[in-house]
């Protein structure tokens, strides 16, 4: 099977009907909790239910998996993996630096997904046949950096507070290889190194709703995404995306030296 | 004197056509360094071109102070100071959360300011007369929280590596105190306070033009921007931005305490 284009922007577009509207709607709101009106909760719900209508009528024996709204009929060959709202932190602090996720993965391998973010009207999307943006600038095909050093990299993470114990240490030592680290980024991050403007994004703790979107946008744009023992991605749990084959070996061994 | 609106859109205009195309163009790049082309410090440089260029035309007896082309005539009483990309690492990144400052101080007092992000299409801008913003979802005055207890505060701040030695203590006193603490914002940080999306902004080591335009914002949102003792912020140093003067009060006093 192929999904199209036209069926991305449409995920994107009944996603964004439901997120936008309620994005810095906190800064109108008066007293949230007396009313117990919670602005990203609901646009969580909401655009995953409008996610899921929409998969459903295209796609009514594929499977879904979702962020709110749970598992259903994922024995299914096609499955659907959706977070609504990628990054609620920034969506309740105001950043536009959240992102809606929908991926598809066909036999467990995730095979097509898009990453969208409707207040700068961004979307990143792969299908099998490459990896695309379409927003600010225009239409492009995303390929990512070839850059082969760490010490030439930028690395992104949601916070070095991710890493426990052990693997913080891990993580510092990553972080003291490269060029530029930055924090506080999410699916972001792994967007950019798709987009080829970073080189590294790592993060701890991962469900497979917060990765499986992104693995085909950064493989199909040349990039690699593993777990941190350089296994299979799709299942979430501590995640390395690398812009090229030899920087990510650099990265893993790294880490695990 | 007064200060338009309309010149504040004029400033912003001029800025994001020397910042825009520059933004994500090192992905279309394969060699930088051989080429010797680095479109952030070329952006930076043409941008504040333009800015002082349209500043002298509108106000020739006026100082200018910017980070890239030294100061001019800073006797006057009203000087102009400029950061025509603050978040040079958001930019580099790829990420839209860098902005462009421009302020205006009379008498060392800063009464005007705009931030801009001309990816987003925001202007957030004070003019003497209250805070405004003008981008997606419509123009509207600006206003910040009341937020009244440390323990509700969402709090930003570039890096907590930015902080040394006993600053990093009494810095990670007051992250441990508030709800939600989030890095990596630059200039947007003290935007979303200003907007009503966050109640603490806090930076060490800012220099004059990263915080004069941003302190007519916040305060004429209700807010209160001070250094870590209490001063006046115009100079830079250790800043403290809080949405109102009761939580102002609390942090400086946690980080003092």
């Amino acid at each position: 099977m192929t999904v199209s284009a036209d069926f991305m922007r449409r995920l994107a577009a009944v996603a964004a009907a439901e997120t936008l509207p309620r994005f810095r709607m906190e800064g109108s709101i008066s007293n949230k909790e007396a009313s117990g009106f919670d602005p990203v909760t609901e646009a969580d719900r909401e655009a995953e239910r409008a996610i899921r209508a929409l998969i459903l009528s295209e796609y009514p024996g594929h499977g879904i998996l979702g962020e709110e709204h749970g598992a259903e009929n994922i024995t299914s060959s096609h499955v659907w993996v959706i977070d609504p709202i990628d990054g609620t932190r920034a969506f309740i602090s105001g950043l536009p630096v959240w992102g809606t996720l929908v991926g598809l993965t066909v036999d467990g391998d995730a095979k097509a997904g898009l990453m969208s973010q409707p207040f700068t009207g961004e979307l990143f999307y792969a299908l099998g046949d490459g990896a695309h943006f379409e927003g600010p600038g225009g239409p492009r095909r995303l390929a990512t950096r070839a850059t082969a050093a760490l010490s030439d990299a930028t690395l992104f993470t949601t916070t070095p507070a991710l890493f426990k114990g052990a693997m913080r240490e891990r993580y510092d030592r990553l972080e003291a290889s490269v060029r530029l680290p930055r924090y506080g980024t999410d699916c972001y991050a792994f967007a950019m190194v798709a987009a080829g403007h970073a080189d590294i994004a790592v993060d701890a703790g991962l469900q497979a709703y917060d990765i499986v979107a992104l693995i085909p946008l950064i493989e199909q744009a040349g990039g690699v995404v593993t777990t941190w023992t350089g296994g299979a991605a799709e299942g979430g749990g501590d995640i390395l995306a690398s812009a090229n084959p030899v920087l990510h070996e650099k990265a893993l061994k790294l880490i695990n030296g």
